[in-house]
C-alpha cells in the first residue's frame, strides 16, 4: 500500500522562489502588470501571489546578483505522506535536511534533483488573511479580483532546464511519485522534454534539455508559470507589456504538448514568465500512458499553432550559464 | 492506510445514461448541435462521447418512455482500489452486485446512493480508436476536432436532485472516498446542496434538494454536464441553440458555487444538460475546509453574476415526479 | 444634392454630458472600474474620455442634485455640414442658438428633440494629447491602454426614454440626416423603440418607450453606452462590479436588437451606464431598408439570449420621473 | 458639393471573385472549414456567402489555371453616386466600359487600378432569401448561423500586392473617393503600405508593395479577408485548420496598422485568406489625419504582438509571378 500511496504524497507545487538583480523592476512586473498581491517583506525577500492564490505566498522574490531559481517547494498530501516521502529523500542522498521554515510556512525539508535545483517539502502552510478592502462576496475566493493591470489568478508550474532530462524525471519519479504525462524522445532514446504532474494538470513541473550547455547541475529555471484561465487575458497582457516595454519572447501560442493556450516573457529581473490563458486539457484516466512525441513531431509538440518558438526558448534560462564559445 | 487511501480509490467520473423518450431528437441534439460522436448502437442505446473523451463512450443514450438518468459510472483509481471500495460497498447494503460489463468496458459492480440513483465502479475500460478521418496529429487527443456545431470536449459532471443532500452526500462521502468541497446549508443546519469531488475539480458529483416534492428515493437527475473550456463557445452555443428551437433556461452566467461560466438547456428528450465555460477554480490544497454558503448567502452562491435562476431550475428533474398539489 | 448630402451630414457622437448628486461614487466608477482618463476639471464637471478616444472628452460628469442626462454633443462631418444643418435647426424652430464652447471643443449649436432631450452640434474640437506616462507605441491609438480596472475603449452610443418614440425619431432624421436602422412596433403602428445611426454602426442613438408615465419634455436618459470590442471584459467587469458593490441591472446577455452583446450597470450616481462588448453587425448597405420588429417578436427583439430584462429596465430612467402612482 | 459628396460615392465592398485552379479544394475550404454558404453555380463560377452577408453573393470562385483575382466589386452609395463615379473613371481613362451585370446583381461599370486590378462599380444589387431550413428568428440576420466548420460572418476587406503603392492609392482616392487612413512610409518617401476606406472601417482596400518584383501591371491579390468578430474564433479555425492539413502562414497575431486580430491562411487552390477576428478600431472623425507609420517603426506597425510575418508574406501574391532570379 505504500507503493501505492507514492504516487499520491505530493500533492500541489505551493511556492517558488526567484532571483533577481533588479527588485523594482521585477515587482514592477509582478505587482502593476500582473497583479501578483504582495503580503510581506524581509530582509531582501518580496512575498506575493495571485489572487485566487490561498496560501500567504507562492512567489518569493529575492534580490540577488543575478536570475535564477531560488527554490520550489511542494506540499505533501498529510504529514504521513511528509515523513514518507522524507525517508525516501534521505535514503536517496538527495536530501539536504529540514529546516524551521520561513514567512507563511513551517518545517520543510530541503532536498535537489540530479541537476541541482533546490527544492523543499513540507506540510505546513499559512493561509492568506484578506483585509478589509480585499474582502469578497465569494466565499471560495481568498479575496478580491484586484483592479491592478491584467491580473493573474494562481501560480501554476515551473519548468527547469536539465542537462539531462531522464535523470531528473525519474528521480522526481521514484522520490516524489510524479507521474509522466508526456515526454519528446528523439530516435536514440534520449528525452529532449518531459512533463510530470501529482494531479489531472498535465504538469507541475517540467523539465527540458538545455541547447546551450551540457554542463551539469546548474540548477537552471527555465520558466514560471502564472495562470490566467480566459484567453482574452494574454491578449490584454499582450497589449500591455508591449505598450510598457516589456519583451514578449514568444505567444500567444498554442503548444502540442499539454495543449497549452501561453505566452512566454522576460521579466525585468531577467527570468523568463509563462502565461497560462486555459487549462489544457486534464488528465483523469488512472491509467495514463504518457504520450510520446518522436523526433519528427518535435515541431508540431512545441507549436500546435502560432509561430515557431525562437532561438533564445532553447537556450535561454536563469542564471544565464552558456557554453562556453570555443569556436565559431 | 487504507483509511489514507480512501479518499484516492475512486478516479474520476467514467460515463453517463441517460433515458429519452425521443432519441431522434436527443441524438440530433447532441451530435448536430453539441458536436457528440457516435461510437456505437445496440439495442436501444446508442454511445456516444466527446472529441476529447479518451474512453468508448461517455454518455449512452437509451430509449424509455420518460426521460430521466440510467446511471453513472465511475472508473477506481485501480484494481486494488475497485476491491476495496466494493468490499465497503457490500458491507454498507447499498451494493446490487456485479455485471460482466457493457459495450465499452468491463466487469462493473453497481450500487444506489440512499435516493436510488443508479451507480456503478468500474476498472476495466475500451480506449476510443479514431478512424482514419478522425486522425489527429496532436498526440494527446484522441480525435480530430469535428466540424459540426459547436463541440464539446469532454464530459464534466453530474448533479443530482435528492430529498435528503446530507444523507446522499454521507454515502458518497464514507463508501467512495468523495471530499466535500463546497455546500449550502439552511440556518437550521440543513443542506441546500453539496459539491462532491475525487479531484481538484470542485465538483464531478453534486446533490441539490429537490424543490417540487419531499418523496425518497426517485433516483433524479438534475443534469449532466459537458465541458468547453472556453467562454466563447457557450455565446456560439446559445446562437445555435437558439435559431434551432431549443430553449435555453439559463445562462450564461457564472455561479458563486464552483465559480463555473455556464448554461443550463432542456435537451429534447428533456432531460437538463450544463455547458461548462471554464475549469472554474481548482482545489489543490490536501487540507481543503469545505466552503459553506449560509441561507443569506444562497443567492450569491447560485448567481455570481448573471440573472436569478428560473424556477423550474429548482423544481424540475428527470424523471418528472413532482409533489401532488394538495391545495395552492 | 443638399438633400443627398443631408444623410452624411452628421458624422458621430462627440460627448455626453451627465448630471451626478454622488460625483466621487460617479468618478471612482467611472475611473477605477471602468479606467476612464481624466482630462480636466472647471466648476462643477470633469471631463474624461476613454482611451481609444481621440479628443479632449467623452464624458462630462458634472454636479447637481439629482442625476440625468446634461447634453448630447454630435460632431458635423464638416464646417458646410455644421451650417446645413443649423440653417434646417433654426427653421425647425427646435434651435437655441449657439454657445461659444466649452473645455476640449469651440462654438456648438444647441438645440432640444420633442423631448426636451438637450443636443448640440460642433465642428471645432481639440485632440486629447497623452502626456508622457500615457506615450503609446501604437501611431493609432490616442494613449496607452491603462492599468486600472476592466478600461473601455470609446464612447459608443445614447438611449433616450421618450413620450413619443416616432416624434422624436422623425425629429432626428429630417433635421439631423440620422437614419432608421431597428425598430420595434406595436400592432397599432405606434413604436416601442427605435434605433437610429449616421455610420456603419446600428445606432449612436435610440428612443425608447418610457414605460413609468407619458409625461412629455422629460428630457430623460435611459443609458449611456461605453464600448470594449471583447466579450471577455463584460465577464471581467462583471467579477470586478459585483465584488465592488455596485448593482448589475442585467447581463450579460445578447439583444435581438442590433445583436448586441452588453450588460447594464447604474452607477453610483444613479444613470444607467451599458457596456458594450462587440460591435454587433455592421450596416454597410447604402439601401438599407430598417428591421421591424412586431409587438409578437418584441421579446426576441430584445433577448436574443440571456434571461428577461428586469421591470426596471423599461421604467428607470434619470431623472426618475415617474407617472404619479394614482390607484393600484 | 459634388467634391463634398465624392467621398461618400463609394458605399462599401460589395463582392470578389477569386480564382482557383482547385476548386474542389476551394470550395471545401470555404464551405467545409469556413462555413461560407452556396447559393448559385454556373459556368465555370460557384457564388458564396457569409451567414451575415445580405446579398446574394460576397465571393465567387472561378476554376482557371492559376489563382488570383478575378475582379473587386464595389457599390456606390445610390444610382447618382454610381453616375457621378462613372463619369468620373470615364474621364480617367481607367473605364472599360458597362456590363450587363451577373447573377446577384446588375449592370455594372468596369475599370481597372494603374496596376491592372479588375475593379467593378454597381448599384443594383439582389438580396438573398434565405430557404425553410435558413430561416431564422434574428429578423436582422440574413440567415441562421450555419453549423459547419468555424462559420466567418462577411466579407471584409481586400488587400493587393501593387508596384506603385501610391499611385494605385491616389488613383483610388481621386476618382473613387477613397480616404487614407494609416501608411507605412519609407524614409524616402515611398509607401510601403497604404490602408483605405470610405466607411469607419480602418480599410476596405489595401494596397502593399510587392516585394518579389517590380513588374507593373500584374493585377495582384495579396489576400481577401473574412470577419468573424470574436476572438476566440481564429483560436478555433487554428485548431481545425491544423487538424486538416491547411497550413497557416501567420497569426493569430495583431497589427500594429489598423490594430487587427488576425491570421493568414493559404487556401488550396493557392490564395492568401485572411480571418479577422474584432473590428480593430473605427473611425469616426471626419477630420482624420492619416496615420504614418516610418521606415523605422514599420515592425510595430506590422506586429504590434505575436511573431514577425514570414518571408512568403511580403513576396508571396496571387498569380505568383516574381522577379526573374538573375543572380543569387
Amino acid at each position: 500500500m505504500e507503493k501505492e500511496l507514492k504516487k499520491f504524497d505530493v500533492a500541489q507545487l505551493a511556492h517558488v522562489e526567484i532571483f533577481t538583480p533588479d527588485p523594482e523592476g521585477t515587482l514592477w512586473f509582478f505587482k502593476e502588470l500582473l497583479g501578483l498581491q504582495e503580503t510581506a517583506r524581509e530582509g531582501q525577500s518580496v512575498y506575493l501571489r495571485g489572487y485566487e492564490d490561498f496560501y500567504h505566498h507562492t512567489l518569493k522574490v529575492t534580490e540577488r546578483n543575478e536570475p535564477g531559481l531560488g527554490h520550489i517547494s511542494w506540499r505533501a498530501s498529510s504529514k504521513e505522506a511528509l515523513e514518507r516521502r522524507v525517508k525516501e529523500l534521505e535514503k536517496s542522498g538527495a536530501g539536504k535536511g529540514w529546516i524551521d521554515g520561513d514567512l507563511g510556512h513551517g518545517a520543510a525539508y530541503q532536498f535537489v534533483t540530479p541537476d541541482n535545483h533546490n527544492m523543499e517539502i513540507l506540510w505546513d502552510v499559512d493561509y492568506f488573511q484578506p483585509n478589509e478592502s480585499q474582502f469578497t462576496v465569494l466565499n471560495n475566493r481568498p479575496q478580491k479580483r484586484p483592479l491592478t493591470g491584467v491580473p493573474v489568478r494562481r501560480l501554476d508550474h515551473v519548468n527547469l532546464m536539465s542537462s539531462d532530462v531522464t535523470r531528473n524525471k525519474n528521480f522526481m519519479m521514484d522520490e516524489l511519485g510524479f507521474r509522466l504525462r508526456e515526454h519528446v524522445v528523439r530516435n536514440d532514446g534520449s528525452e529532449i522534454g518531459s512533463w510530470l504532474s501529482v494531479s489531472p494538470l498535465v504538469h507541475e513541473l517540467a523539465f527540458m534539455g538545455d541547447a546551450s550547455t551540457s554542463e551539469q547541475g546548474l540548477g537552471k529555471l527555465h520558466h514560471v508559470a502564472f495562470w490566467y484561465g480566459f484567453p482574452q487575458h494574454l491578449h490584454d497582457l499582450s497589449e500591455v507589456l508591449t505598450e510598457n516595454g516589456i519583451q514578449i519572447e514568444a505567444g500567444p501560442l498554442k503548444h502540442g504538448v499539454s495543449q497549452a493556450m501561453c505566452m512566454y516573457v522576460i521579466e525585468p529581473g531577467g527570468n523568463r514568465v509563462e502565461l497560462f490563458a486555459d487549462s489544457g486539457y486534464l488528465i483523469f484516466d488512472p491509467d495514463w500512458k504518457p504520450v510520446t512525441w518522436t523526433e519528427e513531431q518535435v515541431e508540431r509538440a512545441i507549436i500546435f499553432y502560432g509561430e515557431p518558438l525562437p532561438d533564445t526558448y532553447f537556450k535561454y534560462g536563469t542564471p544565464n550559464v552558456q557554453a562556453p564559445v570555443v569556436n565559431k
